[in-house]
């Protein structure tokens, strides 16, 4: 079964509001293998809506819309539905005793521009709307199914977890989707690209690969299409068992985990934790660790050492390493995730010192060039990196190499 | 003019990702003037974009895509574009000598696939993209206007920003507008709304007030229309000043300023730097400091003090304060905002203690509860906010907070 979402109103249209509603009912209905093939947002105007229902008809079964079921004058979606379906108007007895009891319970008096959210098109299924005054409607036309739902988002969750998507289940037994998300590091995608050129094309037809590139990760994502849903679960589990072995330590986790979860799971598991050092990367390395809820339990803390004053001081790095290797340098890195890791009194300490931009360059240290080094409990390992970005990204680059730096030492 | 916005790929339709890009280019479009009347979002389908590009010309004047322009295979925007206009691929050279420039500088081998990054249709205009490898491409086609970006939020912005709006901007030349934006913190949505309900109602028809709100800051963006620019700027530059009058706490800058940007130029022009004690903020307020390039002139360091431990060793919190009064106190916060300041000796010290979320909250003390100090050379300030909010949240408010409060002491 194909869908599309329309979403109406003016607010996401003017940038007001970030559509966030069309990604969660996308997400449920793939789940019960139902695609979405377009999400179109318009505004309130009667005709556009009605050009909106035309095209999305010739190209889905099943048209979703949410938006324009407010009392106010602005909301048209229920008039012009009454007039695309050719119907007409009638009070629903049930809603308006919902309302009425709605505004006894608040303590307020209802007036008529309420009463008249009762009245709904008399060819379509009422939809109960237990957090709200707008209900939902269903309409069936022709082999296409047409879904009004309002706008608010707790109002149409509700809407489509307890009404919409148990019918829709009911309905939509033929066609599955199996995704796979798997998460990687370290391989700049073209790269990536040319490493799984082989798999990819030895992919079955109804297996599709997608590269999801984001500043300092590529999340790739595999979905199968067929009936079966078991096979399409293993099938899905051979392909990433393929690639397991084609790109083994760029893969750091399945779904929708994030580096600082991961090296969090690899250090209580190791019952170890980790101190940070940080000069370049300025605490964006702490902020993505303390993301993570419950990270206490595996991170002491960080020193941002933004001046040498504080490496030397805080960090114990040796002035004379400062002035010879300048603090962008391979034994001034070493030195800060040493002494974070001594001062902290943890397994592990990991430090970045590099150039984040956009001034502060030089020939031999340009921007974007950063060291990171990671200090456990046998050795140090050190890198050099050239990012040559913008300041943003070069940051957030160092912070994600950084970690997984340690996660490739914890997984040894 | 009249625009729409489509995004190809399948990550919104799977509900991946929440499309974000749309709401920051109808934003930017609106202020200048552009009217934006459809999203449509599609997968990478080639015959679903020309069917989304023939519908779209019908509807409107300019037509702004985003997405499908990677280097891999599931990218086919391009090529969709070079047949929809009839046109072939030709080699780029600033755009190959550009790509070319960017993998040298990251120490990186070019291979195939980058190089056809530089493929464009002959008959587009280039856009440069600095920020990645991809190009944007402008097409005239009839009375319409086609534009091709990247999807990846910051090239797609870089490119909007430096290419795209100021050619809109001098197409569209008709009716101007004036826009300031004032960027407000302090005052919650509803309060502020309530404290400016007068002055709004007594703005004139031709100038319009919106609220953008994101978590801990409220921006507010005046809007005049008419003919003569500088009578609108003198008409928008009245009413800020009015509102100054109502408001002078809250309002920290105009324009696209962020309060460290604010806080660093009165801290140089105080001739003073800060170092900065987090706890629950676990580095997002060094992180939102050093976001400012050129930061270390004023910023010192920090220390991430997620353990007790921590905050006794390396701040100087007393032990028995922290056995008494715990770790989210008065009595703590202030300790680490002195010991901070003492340490890194700085003139200014500030610092957070707070119960981030989902757990340890308590009844006394729960989630979202953020102790926060500000020492100066003369005293030491202290407050208590409940932000009662998701952990992400509560991070980001008790960050921009504790910076609001140095910016505070510092303007006194």
């Amino acid at each position: 079964m194909n869908a599309e979402i329309i979403t109406i109103g003016d607010e996401i249209l003017i940038g007001q509001i970030v559509d966030t509603n069309s990604a969660w009912m996308a997400t449920e209905l793939n789940a019960i293998g139902i695609k979405i093939v377009q999400i179109t947002s318009i505004s309130d105007d009667p005709e556009h809506l009605t050009e909106a229902l035309d095209n999305a008809r010739k190209r889905v079964d099943l048209v979703l819309m949410t938006g324009g079921l407010g009392p106010t004058n602005d909301d048209r979606t229920k008039d012009v539905l009454t007039r695309y379906f050719n119907s007409k108007l009638v009070s629903h007895a049930p809603t308006l005793e919902h309302i009425e009891s709605m505004f006894k319970a608040r303590g307020l008096k209802k007036i008529q521009l309420n009463a008249d959210q009762a009245l709904v098109p008399e060819c379509c299924t009422v939809l109960s709307n237990q957090v709200g005054t707008a209900p939902g409607m269903w309409f069936n036309e022709g082999n296409v199914i047409f879904i009004s739902m309002p706008g608010v988002p707790f109002e149409m969750k509700q809407l489509m977890t307890d009404e919409i998507l148990p019918r829709l289940t009911a309905i939509n037994k033929k066609g599955k989707i199996v995704h796979q998300t798997i998460q990687t590091i370290g391989i700049p995608e073209s790269f990536l690209a040319q490493k799984l050129e082989k798999w990819e094309e030895a992919l079955p037809e109804h297996i599709h690969l997608a590269y999801l590139p984001s500043p300092g990760l590529i999340r790739l994502r595999l979905s199968a299409f067929g009936d079966d849903e078991g096979l399409l679960s293993t099938e899905v589990n051979n392909q990433v068992e393929k690639l397991n072995k084609i790109i083994p330590d760029a893969i750091f986790g399945y779904g929708e985990v994030s580096i600082s979860q991961v090296v969090g799971e690899l250090l209580k598991s190791n019952n170890s934790m980790v101190a940070v050092a940080e000069s370049c990367t300025g605490g964006m390395i702490s902020h993505e660790i303390t993301s993570v809820p419950g990270s206490s339990e595996w991170f002491k803390g960080a020193v941002i050492a933004y001046s040498n004053e504080i490496k030397e001081e805080l960090l114990g790095v040796s002035s004379q390493t400062l002035e010879e290797h300048g603090a962008v340098s391979e034994q001034v890195v070493c030195q800060m995730a040493q002494g974070v890791r001594k001062i902290m009194n943890t397994e592990y300490g990991i430090a970045t010192s590099g150039v984040a931009g956009p001034s502060g360059g030089s020939k031999e240290k340009p921007v974007g060039m950063v060291w990171i080094a990671v200090a456990g409990p046998v050795d140090t390992t050190v890198s050099v990196y050239n990012f040559a970005n913008n300041r943003e990204r070069n940051i957030i680059r160092a912070s994600l190499t950084t970690l997984n730096m340690l996660r490739l030492m914890l997984k040894k």
